[in-house]
């Protein structure tokens, strides 16, 4: 059994690798920390868990969660997890990151997106935990950068097709539409429910830090630097992204074309699949899941292609993948613990 | 491992035994039958399925339905299922049927509430499928009225307050709220996402069916006839289903006296969660598991007790409940094949 | 024109005082106060009503809103009213006070109710503000102390019910469940988009501070005291309420006995439906208006009567009706300004 | 008075014609016609307008529509509206159809995208009813193809900065996202609750018939031809679309460089709102009204601009619409009883 501790256990993404985990047939969970609710019992908190999930949450603390856990998944916001990264891994844990501290390789970057970086030695060593494109990197790390939800949704269609050279990389426009849950568990006005209920819109527009953490990663596919154009909006659901692509060919290709680029590119990676028929991915029918469903349309004239890929941003986008990782990092199959059968409604 | 059969599989209540039987350690999937959707592949009717579901829909044949199933679970409307089980049972099969064909032990009440019932020699063999309270008669079963979602959700908190004495059973009234996916797959108007959405409404005042059917169970509980008020609403929400219970207690009694009547009553029955603290159930928390969680409020009179209770209305409300009736009558463990952790959000 | 202020005009119920008034056609909207927001344009608060609200909201001052207006309502939490409303009725000012501080008659049940009562005196020269029937006092009131949501669904339907001696009182049960614009625009975790959505519960079981407003007021209707049971639900809609009441009824009566009852008692008041053949009344075809619709069924054994009202929460059951109350105060047509057509969806 | 009678008053179009005209304060609904509810009251079909609209369909009579009403809303599916039209111009009418059938200039693009028309020579004599952009042809006209809801969402925002010449036509890329009212009242699994709750998803992707009606009329601003990629999404919302558009710079512009294209275009015209501040405008703060708000995004690299409109589908995008054209065609103010004022909430 792996002992995994999750650090930041009651915001949404900590429960979610909570629920998850809990029904992981080789994970123990050993140890839950909370700064908020420390000395509380996990399923009051959530109480959908009670009687799957019985630990008590804890002040973090260096040594206790080190001798608790080998695996520690950091659910915490950036800034705050390169604190606590150093320690742990000097400890000997493995650790995955699900904040943005150690998904960049350039530290310039980081800090143009976010603020400075107190751990930037750690950077070279970190893997970006995308977990069906760098996964022989990621069975070697001891420090994961668990992609952002938005990125997910991008490169996972995208990488396959510029590594091929098959995109006019300066037309790429992802227009992405993500489910509530990615604001977190944090009580504010843009998300109340009467501010989302009925309500679609932008936001963000031009100055979204995923934006950033793509361009870096695409841009490895790409072989050259990569900028986007990328707009993210707010969808009055509760889990679920949606992000739609545009990008012109840079070649004369065929539906079939892609479909084999794509095919081939993540043959036998069960989480990846691709859409029959040009029918577009609904949210609806990864919800839950750590699937990635892409479609893709090329347009009539053969010059743009249309591509569309849905997540659930709490899974694929978040704890799954995440976990998704540890079985890599930990040489178990990949699906261990992932397979939930979605719902059909 | 149990070869099962499902007899309209592409509704939502079959789509709902597909999804959770997919996951099933003990089970193989050898049968699906849909009339609508002979010889198209599951899958490409719920692409959510997709590489977890693989089988192709056909359409039924009793000899082949019994040639390759052991456990057959009917997903008709009522009056077709009865057309179906005489002959599956006389082929050895153990059936559990999700209509209400099969629930009523008095064929009137049936024929008064639904139609003429064209295999009434079969009801006294048939055991009602509300899983913690007839396990007995459901171990011996080969055929099992499965409950409808409304008496599931009412008939689960009363029957052991009802069988200790404690309500005055003239003043029993059920206030229940149900999603929407309770209606079925059907198109219709009433289903039509601008009619529910934003709207709340009671439907089938004092006329809907699961109302004798309850009754008559409830009767069961108090050894004496039961009519009890049922107004069921509709929720603009997929999956849950809420019902507020109203009755005089016919004794003084503590709150820690009804907790312990519940709890000992569900003593070892883990589908069972009565929350804490008299918080009030939610039905997000019950989202697609199979548990029933109830709450309670005595008034400070002591006169009144309120009870809440709320299941997922496709899963304890059908489905789940009928997995768990074929995990009891085929000697599994109740809850083999639905440890579904709960959503968080 | 009829000159008003709103005093917190930048809450839920200020913002829909000012939606309905800025489209009233003999009001003038003078002068708008909000602490949070003091220099600042209510239009970009709430950006909907650019082009067509363009006030910059002010902070609160006795003299400059007396100056200014004639009308005001005040649209603060309780406590808060009640430090505003002596001073504004000293400069000869009418107030609207849509908080709880003037809705009772009887300063101990408020106090048991909320806290410590600074301006007692005013609760004999307060009306309660329920337009349809205290529609003589309302005439003549200089203070009105305005009712709340739920106990508008609530006493609408009984009012006349009791007064005419049909139920029996010590049945009363009302289970009522509102949308989530009634907790008001404040952040918290009970309003999050992801704990709402797909989310249904009861809450305050037993302790809701409007039922003791209710009983008050159907007291007045009974001549005796009333003690009925209420359980609030919260519903993921965004404006509507819906309540279902049970009661014996006291006598045998027919429908079209209770229709007259009814129909009677609320002739020539336009707010007031009452739904054709049984009908339920439906949330979604009163929203955004002053309606309360209401239905009712009798059940076959002629004992008990189920009756169910809609309204929409900040309409009927806050500002729509605060304003209805000015007109009638001011010699208006009660509907003048609120003859909104229902949205249809 | 104007006389109006609106043909298939029943959808979703016609009743939100109904809702509005109902308010109108200088229209009389004179007939509504409804194949499917001849001589049934509307309002038992809509029970939310009762006491608000009291007439009754019938069926269509070209003499009996044409004597009682002067202008003639069409509210039918595409096809059957041109079998209307001519018979009800030729007795002097002015008809405004909220179809399909007379959007187009050229016939072989409406018969490329829907089927052979019947009355070809009309199409020369319509007026496409986008009302800020053709006021001076609507105001002479007497036959309106009132614009698509993708359409008007669409052009509206582009439409002057096309004319003025400062995008690259090529790259234009509008991903637009759509309630679920814009489906019509039909039922269909399509529009099944609990297909589109929780859910998000493209479709018809390249192929959705708005596409060519765009493209003929963007071309006009253009002044050559045009070929967008449009791709429509379905919104888990009743009311409101939202389109983000994309498109390269043709020039070195500056923010208020686009702004005042924009405000010197629309100058005067209440219904366009162009946001402050890049704000990304909201379908919640349109909800129910004739707005369509507009913002905009120059990328730092000065290369893209991204633009985002929102409007309700049913209002501008179908009925308002049609009312503001009737409006300039009958010589009122084009807000004449279209001046509702938005929700907060």
């Amino acid at each position: 059994m792996i002992k995994v501790g999750i650090i930041g256990a009651t915001g949404y993404t900590g429960a979610e690798l909570v629920r998850i985990l809990a029904g992981h047939p080789d994970v123990k969970i050993n140890v839950l920390t909370s700064r908020q609710y420390a000395g509380v019992a996990f399923n009051t908190i959530y109480p959908a868990m009670s009687g799957m999930v019985d630990q008590v949450c804890e002040a973090f603390d260096f040594d206790k969660v080190s001798e608790k856990a080998d695996v520690i998944f950091i659910a915490l916001p950036h800034k705050l997890s390169m604190e606590y990264t150093p320690g742990l891994l000097q400890r000997g844990k493995k650790v995955i990151d699900l904040s943005a501290d150690f998904r960049f390789s350039d530290p310039a970057k980081y800090e143009a997106a976010y603020q400075h970086h107190t751990a930037k030695e750690l950077l070279s060593r970190a893997v970006y935990g995308l977990s069906e494109i760098f996964t022989e990197d990621i069975q070697k790390a001891d420090l994961i950068g668990n992609p952002g939800c938005y990125p997910t949704s991008v490169i996972l269609p995208l990488f396959p097709l510029l590594k091929q050279g098959l995109l006019e990389v300066k037309t790429i426009i992802a227009d992405a539409k993500s489910g509530v849950s990615g604001a977190g568990r944090g009580a504010s006005l843009a998300t109340h429910f009467c501010e989302v209920n009925e309500s679609f819109k932008a936001y963000k527009v031009g100055t979204h830090r995923h934006k950033p953490e793509m361009d870096e990663k695409l841009g490895v596919a790409a072989g050259k630097p990569v900028d986007i154009t990328f707009v993210p909006h707010l969808l009055p659901i509760t889990r679920g992204m949606e992000t739609t692509i545009y990008a012109d060919l840079s070649q004369k290709v065929s539906h079939s074309d892609i479909r084999q680029c794509l095919t081939t590119f993540y043959s036998g990676r069960g989480f990846i699949r691709i859409t029959e028929n040009q029918r577009p991915p609904d949210t609806l029918q990864v919800r839950g899941t750590n699937y990635c469903d892409i479609g893709f349309v090329i347009e009539k004239t053969g010059r743009r292609i249309i591509i569309m890929s849905v997540i659930d941003n709490l899974v694929k986008g978040a704890a799954g993948q995440a976990i998704q990782n540890m079985n890599i990092m930990t040489g178990l199959d990949e699906a261990r613990g992932l397979k939930m059968v979605p719902y059909a409604l």
